[in-house]
């Protein structure tokens, strides 16, 4: 059997996660990881979650135990459609919403929808590994864009689209994380939301806007609204989850779209998996429903927020005038870059060596660059870990 | 906004399934319906699985609420090993085995991972929907391979693979679901199980065996060894499913193979949704391990055998030298083809006038054949209601 020649040109086209190597690492208990992505287990309702898990088996088997509809549970997408007018935009349950099984396949579907081998996504730089998956899953071309403390440039966004309409590229569209972006925990100021919608306009491309931090926000002065509020052409694809605020095994995101592109979704998803997990979809509808949200978001933040002082303390304490980082205001990371040019996947080795792991950032810029950076989580380790943990770094690191 | 230009090829291929539109009628309690799909509710452990559900979260929340592997929950790959034991071939669970979100993303995956636009598939006449939609949605070109009573006609296979490498065009596989095949019912007698083994070999194809169907046998006697047993050269792609023995809406189905083609089926599925419901993957895994499965079985089996016996009675009763139909031993479905060439498409709305409802066979046919055939399930009515519904289709259909 010659595996080779049987593979599509898509899946020849695809690559082992680059930081799917350190996935060992980051569930090594003998080590001090900032290195993963996942939520912490602390704040996920396991009480509540088995209450209602019990409750709707028992009253409604026939329904969260059956098949269900491609585009989600009646009962959760309604749900979803008031998370969205709390968030400041309308979504029309029955016409513009597509449940999903987490967030990554809403990513998959905007990609097997809309790409076509050779066609430009602009992503930021750095951006989520899950996003460019997807995206290099259907042999798109991925092209970065600078961001800086407030997200992307939009000089820098302009340009980029300047030269690829010369070179007679097509930009489908723009991947954007706008609230505590995966890798660097920064927000996209208010100001250039409206800048980066307007140039989508005028260079005639889609906005994909990546938002399942937008909740894990610890401040309460900062301005997360939405691209999509600002959406008068229904130009913004929205991707939400509950991964972040209550729990990723439950596989549930969603997709806010334009009609006739959430139907296509919906084509592809039922070819891809017919509907998502009725049981998960059935149970957050459940706990959305007795109204549990709030006050489970409340408790996240709060937990998370603690978290992330403990990191920038001791990053004041130890990196201050050897690096620049993320003063990270929601979400789960933040994004250190040293001073100077070393390599951070060089010492990687020496730092698991000394018990402390890290993402080194190379991996999140589709142009080869970043590599003085690395990703920092605070979802993982208790505050005295990560003390010791960021020490460790500062030894290694920064030793005469 | 342009919605038609911004969609991929593929995406443009996509068409809604053909039988997506009977689907109201499915669902309305006023109809005695025989075109579902679906297994009967009354087949779910509901107490148990409310039982399970609520224990692995109190227990194992960081495991069942978190993201998993993408190759699923060790625990549960392990009782899928088994289960492939017991069904008579060997399976590493590390290297030869993966979970899906339900076999529908099995099927998606198989496609995405082996075909290019225009590669041939050869599909049963009838074939599934499902799998006829994912392998679509990567603009194959599906190919149909006559059966008779015995599954698959080894002959007409043959010829068909000649014609075709003839032709110069490639197969990368054949679709198969030798066990009371949806939509036929029929199940592929034991020698031609050989033949088409030996098939694939000479003219160098994959089989993709989809046996969801399997473990719901109804007589004692029938062999529904699968073709994997007899895999010596790992050619078969083997996909099974927990949605029709335990519950669709918990979506857990697996494929095994080869290991690196199982590999690039995981990197596929990374890209696609990360990994499947860990809350749904813990509770079969702890059902699985408490040692139910075995007894669901037999009782699952024993629910659908009177089914069967009610509806091919009344078939018996009012169909006898009209009509001919599958004689199922195992599954949901029996087929039934009429005696002279009438559609029974056309046939439907008046049916539906009168209170009953049957999936038209057309559907199932990639050939454009299969006009007077129909696909009945005995899964969703009572025995009362199935004898009244055959009557009144008898009487529409056959009346002077």
């Amino acid at each position: 059997m010659q595996i080779e020649s049987l593979l599509s040109a898509d899946a020849r086209n695809l690559r082992p996660s680059a930081i799917r190597k350190f996935a060992a690492m980051m569930n090594d208990p003998a080590i001090i990881s900032f290195a993963g992505g996942a939520p912490s287990p602390a704040t996920f309702p396991a009480g509540r979650i088995a209450h209602f898990a019990e409750k709707v088996v028992r009253d409604t088997a026939a329904t969260s135990l059956q098949y269900g509809p491609t585009r989600g549970l009646p009962a959760l997408r309604d749900a979803v459609a008031s998370i969205c007018r709390e968030r400041g935009f309308a979504c029309d349950p029955a016409t513009q919403l597509l449940m999903t099984t987490g967030s990554q396949q809403a990513l998959y579907l905007v990609s097997a929808t809309l790409l076509d081998p050779g066609d430009v996504v602009l992503v930021e730089l750095p951006t989520y590994i899950g996003g460019a998956g997807a995206f290099y899953a259907r042999r798109a071309e991925l092209v970065g864009v600078a961001q800086d403390d407030d997200g992307i440039v939009p000089a820098a966004l302009e340009e980029t689209a300047t030269r690829l309409r010369a070179e007679g590229r097509r930009i489908k569209f723009l991947y954007t994380i706008p609230n505590f972006q995966n890798p660097s925990g920064r927000v996209l100021a208010a100001e250039r939301r409206r800048d980066v919608l307007e140039l989508a306009k005028r260079f005639d491309f889609l906005v994909v806007e990546d938002d399942p931090y937008g909740e894990l926000c610890f401040a309460d002065d900062l301005d997360t609204t939405p691209i999509k509020t600002s959406d008068d052409e229904q130009r913004v694809i929205y991707l939400g989850s509950f991964s972040k605020v209550l729990s990723p095994g439950l596989r549930t995101g969603w997709i806010v779209g334009e009609p006739a592109l959430v139907r296509q979704f919906e084509l592809t998803k039922e070819s891809a998996d017919l509907c998502s997990g009725m049981l998960d979809e059935a149970i957050i509808a459940a706990f959305c429903a007795a109204g549990e949200l709030p006050e489970q978001i409340k408790s996240v933040r709060a937990f998370y927020r603690d978290r992330r002082d403990a990191l920038l303390g001791a990053l004041d304490e130890h990196f201050t005038g050897r690096a620049t980082w993320t003063r990270t205001e929601g979400g789960l990371f933040t994004f250190v870059t040293l001073n100077d040019e070393r390599d951070t996947a060089e010492l990687l080795p020496p730092a698991v060596e000394r018990g402390v792991a890290f993402i080194p950032g190379g991996a999140f810029f589709v142009d080869g660059s970043g590599a003085n950076t690395m990703r920092l989580t605070f979802a993982k380790e208790t505050d005295d870990r990560m003390r010791e943990g960021i020490r460790r770094v500062a030894e290694l690191f920064f030793a005469a």
